[in-house]
């Protein structure tokens, strides 16, 4: 453990820091596996949010995004031209959604008819129309079964000359639940099952059908793609603690942790107190061995860091405070003042708190929501 | 439940709303209290993190204000020239220390002897000093036995010119696993005992030593403040359903709730999905019954919100989705386009990720973190 202000000078409170080395070694493994299994590659873009870290995709090549919401269609349209929204559509955002219709390549989520009676009489520019497929995780979505719905869907768009139906978007979230790579993959099986059902119904009648599938875990771990055309998965750019307890990713592959300052120390329960709280890390967490953990502490290197310290993690975070657990004989290295650095249990919702980025580089990193 | 649009014309995302005249009567109700008990009310602005919102306290005679980081000391110090940074200093922000003491009244929280010689060869102006207590919370403070190592660190204070010992702080933040009003007094009386056993050993030494407690529960329910100077509440401001929970306040003195869109329905689960995640709620979640609960949703009316609909409450939230649980009975009340409100389980978080209010008068207020 280095001592006050030997390295990372600037830093003075919570920052988020991204180690780019590592985050372009993830895209490139995502961009390399799409390639592989001949996949349209569509990242999602609301675990950055970031146009800086948007430029690092188009050197590969990437051209097409998704997002979760218009406001982040908006701030990424400066730059890319092929965004869809990976979200119910919202109606009440309609003057967004025609601006952005006359603006760039537009992919619009839908799954009922009421907001696609809206959009057929509000629409002012053309937009393109995913219908989301609920695969078995139960939170949005039409069911594969419910072709009659799909059907009753699909009629309304093609009666309207504005709207053009593209594919079936899915995302299988309940890999979140997994720990087992052979869950994932029972998973992504029953997905695919499901989604080239639907296919063989469709595709004669539309031939360009695009068969969208996103989420992180099947992503990263299936080699099982068999009637995809296009995936989606977000998190994979920087990974996480959560994300590694599921088996996406291995420890040294998360690309962004927290630097946080100490600022008090308590021997009798060998815990210190840094400046790093709920606004800084959100109140994600994940169980281990029975143990609530809100971040993991890493070793400090002279570029940035390096592996997880034995059980030394962040046991409670209030709004500004984080309590970090140390082992007894580790409890001496630490100093008030030090900066101490955290992998974070959840990257997206740590970017979103956090605004922007500091590279291990000493670069400052911007995003849709920095000040 | 109204339709599309017909009322908050203006909301078409997630927008946190705030009810004023409630926000005053929580305001003037805690004013009151510290004055009937004699107390000096110094809020804690860390729950709206608002200059407007300060400015309703100053019309109740408010002068001086709590907060949890020296960036919202700095925020501040615009209008208040008092301020207690009610967090343990972190001295890698000396500069904004100095520079925050040479412009108003700024008083520290010390715990450590090493950050107090830190300050000592790093002042160039005046600060006052809280020594923090840990009457039994076990977050920081000192604990009232140790007054050894209270002494090592009135030594040093007493030592320094720059430096002025003012008074012992507390926060009973273990009055938050409540569930009844004689939890909270039984906590309330023990910190009571402890303090003043610490007031008793000190307060020849220094004749206006200042005794400073805080925590909403306690402020809001307790009706004994023996031997307290100062109290610093400061969620009390809104309140929330966590809150509501413990006993701080009812129901109908939350002051602040999430506007959210409704952007699917699920008939077979009886589920509406919102606009409205992790990222405007915060993911602090209460368990009720054995429920989890991430917020309530309240009926709508023409001036704001009413009454908490029954068994209609989020139970999970993504980054952006919200799945809102409805009553079968209720279902088709709901329209994609409405706008429905809900109570958050926190309202200090909700606040810090959402970062604006709009009042239901429709007057939009800005935070430290507004963009």
């Amino acid at each position: 453990m280095k001592t006050v202000l030997q390295e990372f000078k600037a830093i003075t409170k919570p920052t988020l820091l991204l180690d780019k080395t590592k985050c372009l070694a993830n895209i490139e493994r995502m961009v390399s596996k799409a390639k592989r299994h001949q996949l349209q590659f569509r990242p999602h873009f609301k675990t950055h949010q970031s146009l800086e870290i948007g430029e690092w995709f188009k050197a590969y090549g990437v051209d097409k995004i998704a997002v979760s919401s218009l406001s982040m269609a908006d701030y990424f349209s400066k730059e890319w031209n092929d965004i869809t929204v990976a979200f119910p559509t919202n109606i009440l955002e309609i003057e967004t959604i025609n601006r952005l219709a006359s603006q760039i390549t537009l992919n619009l989520t839908i799954e009922n008819t009421e907001s696609l009676n809206y959009l057929k009489t509000h629409l002012r520019h053309k937009v393109n129309v995913f219908v989301q497929i609920d695969v078995g995780y139960g939170r949005t979505g039409i069911s594969t079964e419910n072709t009659a719905y799909i059907d009753s869907i699909l009629t309304i768009v093609d009666s309207c000359p504005l709207m053009e139906f593209i594919g079936f978007l899915t995302h299988s979230g309940h890999t979140y639940s997994c720990k087992t790579k052979s869950c994932i993959e029972n998973i992504q099986n029953q997905s695919l099952k499901l989604i080239n059902n639907l296919q063989n119904k469709y595709s004669n009648r539309y031939r360009n059908l695009i068969i969208s599938l996103g989420d992180t875990p099947s992503c990263s771990i299936s080699e099982e793609f068999y009637g995809v055309d296009e995936i989606r998965p977000g998190n994979f750019v920087f990974y996480d603690l959560m994300q590694q307890q599921i088996g996406s990713n291995a420890i040294e592959d998360i690309a962004v942790a927290m630097a946080c300052p100490v600022v008090a120390k308590h021997k009798n329960r060998s815990e210190i107190v840094i400046y790093g709280g709920g606004i800084h890390f959100s109140k994600d967490r994940l169980i281990e061995n029975g143990t609530t953990i809100y971040g993991k502490v890493v070793e400090r290197t002279k570029t940035g860091w390096g592996k997880v310290l034995a059980n030394t993690f962040v046991k409670s975070l209030s709004q500004e405070h984080g309590i970090v657990k140390v082992p007894p004989i580790d409890f001496d290295k630490y100093t008030i003042g030090d900066v101490i650095i955290i992998l974070p249990v959840h990257s997206c919702m740590t970017v979103d708190v956090m605004k922007s980025y500091l590279t291990t580089e000493g670069e400052q990193i911007s995003t849709l929501f920095t000040l």
